[in-house]
């Protein structure tokens, strides 16, 4: 298919146009990037035969829906990802510029590669080729393309809670999460949820002398080791009361599957970790602790004075922002309240202490039975000339509960990712044999579906 | 005496003009400042009638060095203050720019008021105001005035290790403590010592995505938090081994002569700290936990994403700045091996921990029998109209251990300085009338010990 060629070698251009947009949902200063990636996404959508689109507004940044159905009597889809990307400090650790993507042996260097700009456009651009080819599509389609999953997805979460007629569809198709492996093509059935916050404390009016007062005067810092100690212990055991209670185990089958991945722990340490060992719960796997046991991370902490040299002071505050994910049955709601009356059962004398909730997902579980699941599987095995695989992710991808929940739809997720591909860290990438063989993948699904 | 009111009017008009210069030692966007500092006091020096005024360059910021050695007989007194100080952030807890000195309530508000640019000024003008009324002074003196007692002072440390012959003298004054309460004369006996550093913990090599790794991958804000916590109990006791092995406990008489000291500590825990409660060794008075047990505090620490809004990343380091204060007869050199065999013992698994030393200082005591110590009691009690209190003080001044060490003499801390002044915290200040005072009880001491 030498057409089909050099329309995946035109793709990968139009790729690195969008992923020239810094679209950080996090920060205001982005707020028109956002725009202008919504804006590519929906003419990218319009190419590809779709016969509405829509931007969708419920909060600070638009969803972008795409249709068409003209497929009476054959499945409907709903094809998500999401335009935003993470930002991109420290920047100094990049090899090119996070906005300046760059290919370098085969991989796509730049912010949102993977994550999800890339895996986005696999969808969009598989339904292009099947439109460009055919004139029409083996099955229904409607794109709903967010712009705030990095930020927690409260638009899409609120507009799917709305139960929309124009998101009816028979099942869902992500594709944001990761292969287990290089060429080996793999469907996530779960991923953890999320609770994540900051930890604020007070303690003195202002900051103080440390040589007047220390002594005798509570310190913020000081404070937050201790609740964080409090918290978690040093097996990585989380001790807050109730947390763990509504863990479900998985199934002895999936542990077994999960041991027969091709895995060598002693390369994932120092390849993609890096450190001088793997941490975490004794008598855990690591496919345990990250896919289907419950964490509490600090993700940064700020306080008192950190620039050059030496300042003796003991400071009044000091902040944390910390996160627990969460897995199947876990509740985000009941999480926060866990962490709430642990944290105040923590706090030593002196200081105040609060947790300010910012945003959360519930955990997820799918069936691996569904037809759209299995045809999904059966389509990458063609492509990829490997046996699919059913793994799960430690990441959070909160749609996937809102789509179960309030449309009554199950997610399949094809990931294309790779586990090294530095998702939300500098150098991002996103191999380009996977883009390519991910549109082929989404197109033979759409057929299998479609037959 | 209305002459010498209005020279001391004019001597605070010189002040607020010093003050206005931003001599941070710290910051090496403020070394023309520096040198600006430097140059007025040496300027001042020579208006009080010094006969010899010197820069001596031994680091970063100069040593400003005067003398007049006119009283054949008569004690030498070596002068000491400090003209560099501390930076000024969090900026926007000012009620006043730092550096735009402004008199409020009979107050100067500005960094460096009371430390130590304003208790030097007394020093410089008692001078001025003996010479220009007698045309001599009633003893020798020198002045040093040091540029990095705030960084350390590693170069008068250096200096006054050469043991210079134009340092001989028979006692330092310096003025760089405070008073144990409003009118109350006090001098200070015993300072606390320092070892301040950072500690670096390197987990990763690089950021990682919480979902991806959590659960399995070291955390470096983490591992501080479990070092800190292992270093110091919540109770405030230091939990390193040896640390405590050389602590001498202040003598009884000492014990119960701070216990007739005007003290309420409801009201300094609302107006000095303002926080909660008062934290440290149970057991222990205020006074003991801040003048004779050495302390453990962080004063700042830095890692991960601390910007606006949320990023599910695991840092790959983190840093804390931390100091052990330490009193008689802790030394520095030890302290600094039993922190890192400590820091070390303490790191969890997964990360690199280490200890960088950045400077410190030996604890001191010094003999309240000396005439010297006495003369200036008696001096303070004529122009306070109270009898002069011997307290100690929890802050650090590294040179009165050098002198002691290297040039055999002792050192009288007659400190003018409030303890609400704010000393290394925003909205520092300085009291006018004790200003004032502190020259009339210099002028009186300088005249008692010629007499």
């Amino acid at each position: 298919m030498p057409e089909l060629e050099s329309f995946k070698k035109q793709a990968l251009e139009q790729l690195l146009e969008w992923l020239r947009i810094p679209s950080i949902s996090t920060l205001p200063e982005n707020k028109g990037d956002m725009l202008r990636a919504a804006d590519y996404v929906e003419a990218a959508m319009k190419t590809a035969g779709m016969t509405r689109t829509e931007q969708i507004h419920r909060a600070e940044h638009p969803m972008v829906y795409g249709e068409w159905l003209g497929a009476p009597g054959k499945p409907t889809l709903l094809l998500y990802g999401h335009y935003d990307v993470q930002p991109v400090d420290p920047i100094e650790e990049w090899k090119s510029a996070p906005f300046e993507p760059e290919i370098r042996n085969e991989n796509i260097y730049a912010r949102g590669a993977t994550d999800d700009k890339g895996q986005t456009w696999i969808l969009v651009k598989a339904v292009e080729w099947l439109m460009k080819r055919d004139g029409k599509l083996p099955v229904n389609v409607r794109f709903l393309i967010e712009g705030e999953e990095e930020v927690g997805g409260e638009a899409i979460e609120k507009y799917v809670s709305e139960k929309p007629a124009q998101l009816q569809a028979d099942a869902a198709v992500i594709c944001d999460s990761e292969m287990f492996a290089p060429g080996l093509p793999s469907i996530c059935t779960g991923l953890r949820g999320l609770v994540y916050g900051e930890l604020h404390v007070e303690a003195a009016r202002q900051d103080l002398h440390s040589g007047v007062y220390g002594g005798a005067a509570p310190n913020p810092i000081m404070a937050i080791a201790e609740i964080l100690c409090a918290l978690k212990d040093k097996d990585g055991h989380i001790q807050v009361p109730g947390f763990y209670d509504s863990v479900v185990e998985p199934a002895p089958a999936e542990k077994e599957a999960w041991a027969s991945l091709p895995f060598d722990e002693a390369e994932y340490l120092e390849k993609e970790i890096g450190a001088t060992s793997i941490t975490g719960e004794p008598g855990f796997s690591v496919f345990d602790k990250t896919w289907a046991r419950p964490t509490l991370e600090v993700h940064g902490i700020r306080g008192g004075f950190v620039g050059e040299g030496a300042k003796t002071v003991i400071p009044a505050r000091a902040v944390a922002k910390i996160s627990t994910r969460l897995v199947a049955n876990q509740k985000p709601e009941e999480v926060i309240e866990q962490l709430k009356a642990a944290i105040a059962a923590a706090t030593p004398k002196g200081v105040k202490a609060e947790f300010k909730f910012l945003h959360g997902a519930g955990p997820s579980l799918v069936n691996p039975d569904s037809p759209f699941i299995r045809e999904s599987a059966l389509a990458m095995e063609e492509i990829f000339g490997k046996k699919t695989v059913f793994i799960r992710s430690g990441g959070s991808i909160p749609i996937v509960g809102s789509f179960l929940t309030h449309l009554g739809m199950p997610s399949v997720l094809m990931g294309f990712g790779l586990p090294d591909d530095n998702l939300h860290s500098p150098n991002e990438k996103f191999h380009v044999p996977n883009f390519y063989n991910g549109i082929d993948a989404v197109v033979r699904y759409l057929e299998r579906l479609g037959a």
